[in-house]
Order: structure tokens, then C-alpha cells, then sequence
């Protein structure tokens, strides 16, 4: 593909955030957005050229979204299968590809694909009874942590199986759907890395982030994180091999877990622009959502090294209200979301502290 | 006015450039921005929540906007001043004020208003038919520069009168407008300070940009310029005054020349973002244009110190189809305003081109 020219439309298919802020950094390049989106009245609409609201499965829909864009690219991995591969029909191309979301959306073959490229995970084992669950944590050993296949996010369709009695009981309150089932990881942090692969498999990785969760929420990031070269090396090493053995296009978000004796296990590919990735907006050059935009419409990707150490800070429901009082930090960068309802939990916002890298202070 | 809250609307008056800019730093603090610009698929509308498309005089055109938005700016200084007081009579407070405004779109009250607050511009007289601006001119010495009193930007609406005897022709040729005479500058550079007062009356000021023009368009600016720390302070002390004497909300250009014996003078006010403040969204923590919408959402002001030394350039009409080999300068950013159509010394983007500041390389 030629580098899309500026003034082409590339298309997004989410309306959150995350859509807000690669539409954001498209029109900065000289884009128009084209949003397709189930949700009136989107985050990510109020900033985009044209927005088409309707279901993701909606042929008419489809078909629009086709003809106002040269590209298509998405916010979240959850995108129907089907609708990627009828834009394709139609003469759109869509990045990530169709198989960088086959991955991402099924925890079993994510962790089968890393495996399979000789990128480490935890032990796993599928299952898609109440039998099979309760062998899958025999063989695993207890505690497990028992996941849906596909779907659920911020820790959502997940439980912990303390013991392997009580797998059949969990399997039902989890729906009764395909799970993987997760040993549990011993390790030191949580940290992830956000890279880039260029249409010409050109590859840009960004410095590791340090991650903190609470309730199965990102609270926080801190980037660049503490890291021997040999730690960065190891996860440099692990995002080239994903994007490279799956032709991947666009920005990925990896999340590792470091274990005590440095070695990095793969917690979890996301096919797109990621929260740990938000500090790169007020520590970089050119920040995650550019670089997304610049690797789909088949540009040079930019530069990823750190200007600036960024403490990144979710701003979770009600904490979104307290707008007021980080305007007025100096060393705070706000992003806010544009979300209506400031709903516990929900992500409204966040706020990237930042200082002068170590050394240049 | 308490600090508008996110989610309210931004009105916007004018639909090019500097409004989308705007429009995009209004999203992130996490505010819809409602365009009213006369112009069809204007590049502001692209990327903001509410288009009006409409002239600035329609009276339907204004309560909608009104109606719509909490507080309005402007993106030019030709606004006409009864669309900014019909606004305020519909309730929707407008920012920089009536008074900025008048000030700006009138060369000859410009430079009286500067002189009777103690700020040095060059000699000046008016006109307003061809008898007073030959004795102007006679006055003034010629050569001297005859510009329309109101409207004219980049070069347009001014001429060299080189001599006296010149005066009447080319105020003929003017059109036959109120016009300013203005004495030659003898000045070293082109300079410019970019500043910004909040509603509670706080100023930020920015380092100096050193400016180059082309044809009387902007080519480039260099920021931090290289200055002492006595000019920085004298261009400082000028910024702030004019500030606090218009009583001033958001973001000033002031277009400076520096004399040999390192005195400034001020050649023009711009009550808005300014083309030579550009580089400080690449060269510092809150550009020009999150600092605007900070002042006029009444929001505390933003830091303005330089974290990086940048080149300005435009890219004036076909030199935006360059995009492709800029992409691939891992120095430089690109700013693209999505105008359809690259006509000769149209601004169609800049890039700003970055290096570490002096003493951090």
C-alpha cells in the first residue's frame, strides 16, 4: 500500500477513548475520521469528521464506513470477526489484520501463538466443561485463575480457583463458557512494553512501562520504568517477535510480568493502543495514538525514546471531578475523555505527572 | 465566571487552522467545541462536536451558538465587533474582549493604545483621504509604509510610499480606506512573545521565537530565540502590560522588531493564537492553544518554559505534498490542517523541527 496522503479518511471502529485520542492525532496529520460506533453521542464522535452509529455487524453500516474510508483500524480486540473480514470484501483495509485479532481475542490461542514463537506465558490449560475445567486445574494445580476464552477486560470474567473442587461451581458462574485456566504467576511487577510495526515491517519500541492495578483496574503507570539493559533487551526482543510473526500493522500493547529472576512471561497481547501506552502522549515524541496512525496509513513510524519520566494516573468515576485542582499542577498534563457519567470505576481520564529524566534534572 | 467544567461547549468563531488547533486542545480537556464559520468542510468543523455554518452577522446563526456554548472565542481578529456584543447580550461571554478586539482591528488605535501605556512602536500618523496622507507622510519622513487602518494580513493591504508625492496614488490604490502611515523600523530581527492572562488576571509569558518572513508570509520561526536575559524581560514586561491594561483573557501575539541598541518595539497585536507560537506545541508542556482554552474557560494558565529548541516552518501550499519525505525526519513533527486545496502561499501546515535545548545536548 502507498502512504495514505493526508486529507484520506481513515476509519475507526470504537467510539471510546481510545478512538478519541487516535482521532485526535489523525486530524494532527492532516486526516479525516470516519467513526462507527453503536453508542450515540460518543467520546470519540465529537472529534471526528463523520460518525455512523450503528451495530458493528450492520451490513449498510459496513458498507458507509467502506466508502468514506481508505483504512480501517479499531479501539478494543473485541471487533467482530465478520464485520473485519466483510470490510475486507469491500476493498477496506483493516490493521491490525484479521490475524493479530484471531489471537488477541481467544486467551487459549494467544498464549499458544506466544508459546509457539518461543515467547514465554504461564502454564494454561483449556476448557469447555465443568469436567474439563476441573482437569485443567488438576494439571495446572491450584490456585488457578479461571478465564472466559474471549471477552472480559479490566478483570471482568475472571475468578480464582482455590481448589481444584471448586472448578465445576466457578465454571458456572463464569457462564458456563470456554475458559483457559492460568497458574499464577510469581512475579516481582507488572510491566508492559508498546511498540509498532510500519506496513514495511519496520519496528519502534517504546521504553517499559511500570504498572499498578487495583480491583483488576490500571491505577497507574510510570515510564520510562527502572530496567536493567538486559530487562529492555528481553522485552524489545519479545514485542519484535510478536509483530514480526503476525505481519502485524499498527501499535501493540504487551503486558509482562517481570519475575524474580528477570525472566519476562507474556501476560496478554492487546491488538491496539493501550492505557500503559498513555504516557507516551507527555514523554515522547510522538506519542502511541500517532504512532498508530502513522504504521495504518502506511507512513515511516516515528521516534520512541523518552523526553520526560511520566507518572501516568488513571482517573477512575468520581476522581474526574477533581479537574480543578490537577489544571492547577504545574508538572500535570490533562486528558479528559468527554464521558457524561462519571460512573464508579469507569475511565473518565487520566493525567500524565512529569519530570526530567534521571540525569537531566 | 467559576472554571467551566469538561463536558461544557467551547464556541468558536472561524473555522481554519488556528480554530481546529484550538478545537483539538479543547478536546483534551475533555470540552466540545461548536464551530461558527461561514465556510463548508472547514478544517475546524472536521474535528469539532457542532458546526454552524453561517455568516458571522446571521442573527439565527449567533443565539444557536449562544445557545450551545458557555463561553466564545475567536480565531481571527476580524470578527465583527456586533457579533461579539450580540453574544453577550444572549448571555455567552466572549474571550479576549470587546476592548482587545477593537484595539487589534485598528492599526491607528492599536499603536495610540500602545504609546499611552508606555509601550514604543514606530512613528505613526493617520489618513483618511488622499490630502491628509500625503501630509502623513510629510510628517512621518519618507520612505513610510501605508497600511489600511482595518483588515489586511500576511503583507496584504499595505504599501511602500517612497515618496510624498507617491501618497495620494497609492492610497488611491488602497482603495481609498482610513490608512496608517508608519515610519520605517530600522530593526536587527523580527521577534515575537506569546503570553496568555487567565480570568483571575495570572499571566504566562514564553520565550522569545525569532521570526523570518517571506513575501510577507511567515516562513519560519526559531524558538527559544538566542536573547539576553534583558531583552527576554523587556519583551516580558511589554507582554504582561498589554495584558493587564486590555484586561485581557487568553492567548496574545505580539510581533516585535528589535532595534540595534537592543530596544523593542511592538509592529502588531494579534488577540488570538499566533502563527509564531506554533513551535510551542512541540517545544513546551502546554501549548498556545491548551493555554487559550485554559484562560478562556477560566482554568488556571499552563508552565511555558521551553523543553526543547524548534523550528518553526510553514508549509505553504504545495509544499505540504513534502509530508512524505518529513514523515520519514525523525527531528520533525507535522501539523497538517486538512485543506482541500494546495494554492500557492496558502498555509496548508508547518512542521516544527526539534532539538535538545543548549546545554542538554
Amino acid at each position: 500500500m502507498a502512504p495514505l496522503p493526508p486529507g484520506s479518511t481513515i476509519g475507526i471502529l470504537g467510539g471510546g477513548q481510545l478512538g478519541r485520542m487516535l482521532a485526535l492525532a489523525a486530524a494532527r496529520l492532516g486526516f479525516d475520521v470516519a467513526i462507527l460506533t453503536p453508542e450515540e453521542d460518543a467520546p470519540a464522535a465529537r472529534v471526528a469528521a463523520h460518525t455512523i452509529v450503528a451495530d458493528y455487524a450492520d451490513e449498510a453500516a459496513l458498507a458507509e464506513l467502506a466508502r468514506l474510508a481508505s483504512v480501517v483500524t479499531y479501539e478494543f480486540e473485541n471487533v467482530p470477526a465478520a464485520a473485519v473480514s466483510r470490510l475486507g470484501e469491500l476493498g477496506c483495509q483493516v490493521a491490525p489484520g484479521a490475524r493479530a485479532l484471531a489471537v488477541a481475542q481467544d486467551r487459549v490461542q494467544e498464549k499458544s501463538f506466544l508459546n509457539s514463537v518461543g515467547v514465554a506465558t504461564v502454564a494454561f490449560a483449556a476448557a469447555e466443561d465443568a469436567e474439563s475445567a476441573r482437569a485443567a486445574v488438576a494439571k495446572i494445580g491450584a490456585p488457578a485463575l479461571m478465564k472466559t476464552r474471549r471477552e472480559g477486560y479490566d478483570g471482568k470474567g475472571q475468578r480464582w480457583v482455590e481448589h481444584a473442587a471448586d472448578a465445576a461451581r466457578i465454571f458456572q458462574e463464569l457462564g458456563e463458557r470456554p475458559v483457559i485456566l492460568e497458574a499464577p504467576a510469581a512475579f516481582v511487577r507488572e510491566l508492559s512494553v508498546i511498540a509498532a510495526r510500519s506496513r514495511s515491517g519496520e519496528t519502534a519500541v517504546y521504553p517499559l512501562a511500570e504498572n499498578h492495578h487495583e480491583n483488576g483496574i490500571l491505577r497507574r503507570s510510570l515510564a520510562p520504568a527502572r530496567a536493567s539493559a538486559a530487562l529492555a533487551d528481553q522485552a524489545e526482543r519479545i514485542a519484535v517477535q510478536i509483530l514480526t510473526r503476525l505481519d502485524y500493522v499498527g501499535v501493540v500493547g504487551v503486558e509482562l510480568f517481570e519475575l524474580e529472576d528477570g525472566q519476562l512471561l507474556v501476560n496478554e497481547i492487546a491488538p491496539r493502543v493501550h492505557n500503559t501506552g498513555h504516557w507516551t502522549q507527555d514523554g515522547c515524541e510522538v506519542d502511541q495514538f500517532e504512532q498508530h496512525i502513522r504504521a495504518v496509513a502506511g507512513w515511516p513510524l516515528g521516534p520512541t525514546h523518552a523526553t520526560a519520566e511520566v507518572e501516568m494516573m488513571n482517573l477512575l468515576g468520581p476522581e474526574a471531578h477533581g479537574w480543578a485542582r490537577l489544571a492547577a499542577e504545574p508538572e500535570t498534563r490533562i486528558h479528559l475523555y468527554g464521558k457524561r457519567e462519571a460512573k464508579p470505576g469507569r475511565k473518565m481520564g487520566h493525567v500524565n505527572r512529569i519530570r526530567p529524566l534521571p540525569g537531566r534534572r
